[in-house]
């Protein structure tokens, strides 16, 4: 396959991750042959550049997969399950980065440090799943802390980033601050509450038991993607006013006792994953160091002063980046590798 | 003690909370015969108003306080460590907002509805601690649920607003983000990275467990105002681009099963505490809602999903107020009450 090259769609081009998804082409020199820019009515027409290449961006409909290998899909959970269908019936193998297929037992959820071989049940329905933002970057820690100690219980409270609900997350933080700045008033439309200055606990939707669909996905997907139902996850998630890494602070309970010195060695040697933890030198993760980057961040890490059996840890990751679109790019790394 | 007055002095008047001190000193119609104002040298001469008179800031020195009844210091830990002793010796009875006495065993530490009766311990030193803001903040839901159910481990991580470093950290975060809105560079001085659209898990100085100082007042100052050295609290304190609000996200495991009805029920007749928890309906607490406010707000009250006898909760509450000068007051009120 070395020199085998793939046609490319990629259906939501003109949204944060879409967008995030052609520098990645770009930067990781993913082998494209022709790419092709889907996205809904309304941005038709707009062009993107691809390594020095205006692309026209076209209308997403079942016609759009004819002759396409690879379909990226970053439109939201409805157009996934709308579209999807007609591009595996193309023939396009679909790694989709919505909700709407992840829990599905016959769709694998993938995180490639983590569980790439689960990438091969991609055959059964021709769709990869991206799992959550949150999930994938609470989970680059765990991994390594679940293999040497068994995780039982994660409590998991979240510091996202506005990127998580896209440009028009990032752009009503921009509009919201900007209006702040020149005294003007504050209008509010991408999420259900002023984000400017505040915090938001209050995620996607609200489910009869209290917890948030986004809360709930870091309980599934975290069992799905480590292969282990007998882990709980107890969530809180949180938005913030911080544009493009999210943040976790975790509690992290093992069977086995790992202890900071331990965790520490177990987490430096996960790919994709940095130990940042010299507190005394101000050295932690951090947002606005996070975003850009493709690798997640994790420091702070303290044993569990009531509970010598758990850690407490924070982590940092770019939203757009590891968070959703390059772990995308990955699995279509893998995917291109291993099967086509 | 009906008609009686006294003369309070504050130390550290022109800081947020001194300034908030004044302001509810004149809301709540606390019985000043005489206000005395004091700051460092650099902000002697500033004058201040309170119930529509000018009082001119003066020098805090040892003089200060002859003829005082009342010292509220909020002028940071080496001030009241220094002139505490000399209110003392002057006849003041000290209300000391710093970290300065709180863990000294013969100082009292004070929530007025959860430990009331505490107070009169301020005898023997003619000291009374205010507690840390987010202890406060996380204290008020925690009072009652420990009173039903004992509380036996918190875990929890906080959201702290920039109030909590004073007037200079409400300033950081207002230029930092003026100078982004005008494309200019952000400066650093008032916390140790940048919080304008950043997290900074970083509140105080690093001690050698990895913890910061911050993280460890919740862990004493929780057992010494609840009095029960056995309950635990697994901390991670950071700081959030929020004006003036802290929030804490707490996973409250209890002996006794509590459920979310009960904790409702519960929480909904503390003083001081509102529960506003209609989450379909877009209510929550949030910041930019309990700022100004005296009350702290609790919501998102859900059944920990991995253990039965634990709750998630979400609390909010105006860090100058609530967190800080508020609780001062409150306990000047019961002080004066009581004893004066």
């Amino acid at each position: 396959m070395a020199n085998r090259t793939y046609t490319v769609a990629v259906a939501g081009a003109t949204g944060a991750v879409g967008e995030t998804m052609l520098r990645l082409l770009e930067e990781r020199n993913f082998p494209v042959r022709r790419l092709k820019l889907l996205a809904s009515e309304r941005s038709t027409g707009k062009s993107l550049t691809f390594k020095g290449e205006e692309i026209k961006v076209e209308r997403l409909d079942d016609g759009s997969f004819q002759g396409i290998d690879i379909a990226l899909f970053s439109a939201g959970a409805t157009r996934s399950q709308e579209f999807a269908p007609a591009a595996v019936k193309a023939g396009a193998v679909v790694i989709d980065n919505s909700s709407a297929f992840r829990m599905q037992s016959d769709v694998p959820l993938v995180i490639p440090e983590i569980n790439p071989d689960a990438i091969a049940g991609y055959q059964a329905r021709g769709i990869i799943a991206n799992p959550n933002c949150t999930t994938i970057v609470m989970l680059m820690p765990l991994k390594p802390l679940h293999d040497y100690g068994r995780v039982r219980r994660v409590i998991v409270s979240s510091y996202q980033a506005v990127s998580g609900a896209g440009a028009k997350g990032i752009e009503e933080l921009r509009r919201q601050t900007l209006a702040w700045a020149r005294g003007e008033p504050i209008e509010v439309s991408a999420f259900p509450q002023q984000i400017a200055f505040n915090l938001i606990p209050h995620i996607d939707t609200f489910q009869p038991n209290g917890y948030t669909k986004e809360e709930l996905k870091l309980v599934f997907e975290t069992r799905k993607i480590l292969g282990d139902e007998s882990i709980g996850v107890s969530p809180t998630t949180v938005r913030v006013p911080v544009f493009t890494a999210h943040s976790v602070s975790m509690n992290v309970e093992t069977e086995r006792k790992i202890g900071v010195d331990r965790a520490k060695e177990l987490l430096s040697k996960m790919p994709g994953l940095v130990v940042i933890d010299e507190p005394e030198a101000g050295r932690y993760p951090m947002p606005i160091f996070a975003a850009g980057k493709d690798d997640c961040f994790v420091g702070r890490i303290r044993e569990d002063l009531t509970n010598d059996h758990a850690l407490n840890l924070w982590v940092v990751g770019d939203q757009l980046r590891k968070g959703a679109a390059l772990n995308a790019i990955q699995i279509a790394e893998l995917l291109v590798d291993r099967y086509l």
